[in-house]
């Protein structure tokens, strides 16, 4: 099958730093509940797991917000969670109570039991909407894999769900953390081989998504996330179709680690709404690209107030290259979608100057 | 009146960076849900308001820690949504949800009907409470009086309870800064008399919680949180009974801006667990001392990892005067109370070294 040709590849040249007429953005979370197409789309599909499952229509919903607008980039419509469901953890939906597992692992006998996931097997269906997204977008923008960072997965995986104070996970960390490394080197090796395995199937980014890295202190931080992150970074194949596939990492609540993250060798960060975008710029000097990070309740405000912050946000970066505009966190699901298309527009505009 | 002499001042000595014989600590949320016999006193009380507002319960919680850990200072027991409960908001607690407030304001008629409360009008209970506890405590250590910041207070009062978005308040900062200014105004007057009063009451020692103030971008924190503080700060006796009374202000999620608040003029810095305290004593040199910061799922460890972990803490601060002792937040609710003994005799005992 032959490769249609990217005609919107100004995501990808920010991501590695180099020149774009204007500055590219996405919106984390932009395939989702804000927008009636989607809640018409998840109606029909079932469950959240159900519409993941289902390579039409996780496509489907992929695509809807590059219907409405002048996005530059899709990303995977998947949740964080496939790889412990696919290591036999059992992943459900309680209505309103988030994601939980059946089979939480909370002790080194299970964890020794658990083994790594083969992509193309448990995984085969987030690979099918990776190949079925890349052959409907048909080169318009390129497509970013991602992953939940290996300490986002665990804190899952141990506690059995969502948690508000990460106590089991936290026991484990400080009284067995032999036992929690080996979970995470499982889990580096499954999300390295799931990344690679997205990158074959035609994913031409990646983002690693460290949700959780924000609640360790700094030295835990480094010990049982960064590394792990660092670890797959290294292992992952940064080619395809002859053009460079850029790894983003993006630690919520991370900001004092910047410096820290720009060297683990990947080519951009994510930066939450809390940090100041241009001297986090200074601080990670040329190492990285930034991407992000407006306050996402900017989007309930006015068009005025839309306009104005973005601008803010692409002056704050400053001058040249290296810059992916994007929320510092996921779209809010009550937000008005006719505010994302202000946002969009605006970004396109002032981002010429830049 | 006679006042008895304070038996143990390490506390107000440390926040001082005086020297001490060894690191002072407390334990935020020390009267609380992990203890048994707050558990009774509560059930006994009807609910968590009727508690707060029964100045000899208040005080029969206050105590309650201090009977069995050897700690340097007690906290008022009250609730930090007392002064918009006293504004006529209508302050309630739905079992399970939360603070929740009857009659949010959300637009600037609504601010501009608020008024300065009296605290010994409608604070009178908080008043009461301080007092007995000052009386019953009989020297023994120093008592903590505290309050919200205005900006913590006002996410609240606008959201109309718990939020995890944010979306009323942030709406109003960026589409109606002039109503929130205002209602931030009413609020920092608010909490300046209402801590005056605390200390006219007999607090020895006053803390400004800053629960909210880290999902706030650097621009918008140093406007619609910081700002208010510092004119708190200013506002405050600074002395009482001969002695003078600290000020510790705590920004959770604060870590970046930690310059900033040593410049408000405060006397010490709470730290949330994710900093390292070492740095943090790096950036704010001998401007304030710091309070803090070990990460509260220590205590679901070993006693071991317990004594190590504060150990640490201890070291990272590193030798002279300036620090006390605390968790980086709350204590939890499911600790065993015999691991807060460990920790607080560990930090008596190895930080006499210090």
């Amino acid at each position: 099958m032959s490769t249609p040709t990217l005609k919107n590849d100004r995501f990808l040249r920010a991501l590695l730093r180099q020149s774009v007429d204007t500055t590219p953005l996405w919106i984390m979370r932009q395939a989702g509940r804000y927008l009636p197409e989607y809640r018409a789309t998840r109606a029909k599909a079932g469950s959240f797991m159900d519409l993941c499952e289902n390579p039409d229509l996780a496509c489907e919903v992929t695509l809807q917000p590059l219907e409405r607008f002048d996005l530059d980039a899709a990303i995977l419509f998947s949740d964080i969670l496939t790889i412990p469901d696919a290591m036999g953890l059992g992943l459900y939906f309680a209505e309103g109570e988030g994601p939980k597992f059946e089979s939480p692992v909370r002790n080194m006998t299970a964890i020794q039991k658990l083994s790594v996931p083969d992509p193309e097997d448990g995984l085969r269906y987030v690979m099918d909407a990776v190949r079925t997204i890349r052959r409907e977008l048909n080169g318009r923008v390129p497509l970013i894999g991602f992953s939940g960072s290996p300490w986002t997965l665990a804190t899952y995986m141990v506690e059995g769900g969502s948690t508000k104070d990460f106590g089991k996970v936290k026991g484990m960390m400080f009284d067995d953390p032999k036992a929690l490394h080996l979970l995470l080197e499982k889990l580096a090796d499954s999300v390295t081989s799931y990344l690679n395995a997205q990158i074959a199937a035609g994913a031409q980014a990646v983002m690693i998504f460290d949700t959780w890295g924000g609640v360790l202190s700094t030295e835990m931080y480094k010990e049982f996330s960064l590394a792990y992150m660092e670890r797959i970074v290294a292992g992952l194949s940064r080619e395809a179709e002859g053009r460079q596939v850029p790894v983003t990492l993006f630690t919520k609540g991370g900001g004092q680690w910047l410096e820290l993250m720009a060297d683990t060798g990947c080519d951009a960060l994510g930066l939450d709404w809390t940090q100041d975008i241009g001297e986090a710029r200074t601080r990670v000097g040329d190492k990285v690209a930034l991407q992000g990070n407006m306050d996402p309740c900017v989007l309930y405000a006015s068009p005025e107030t839309v306009k104005r912050e973005a601008k803010k946000v692409l002056d704050g970066f400053g001058e040249g290259a290296g810059h992916v505009f994007n929320l510092g966190h996921g779209i809010h699901q009550h937000i008005d979608p006719d505010k994302v298309k202000v946002l969009v527009d605006a970004v396109h505009e002032y981002g010429k100057n830049g």
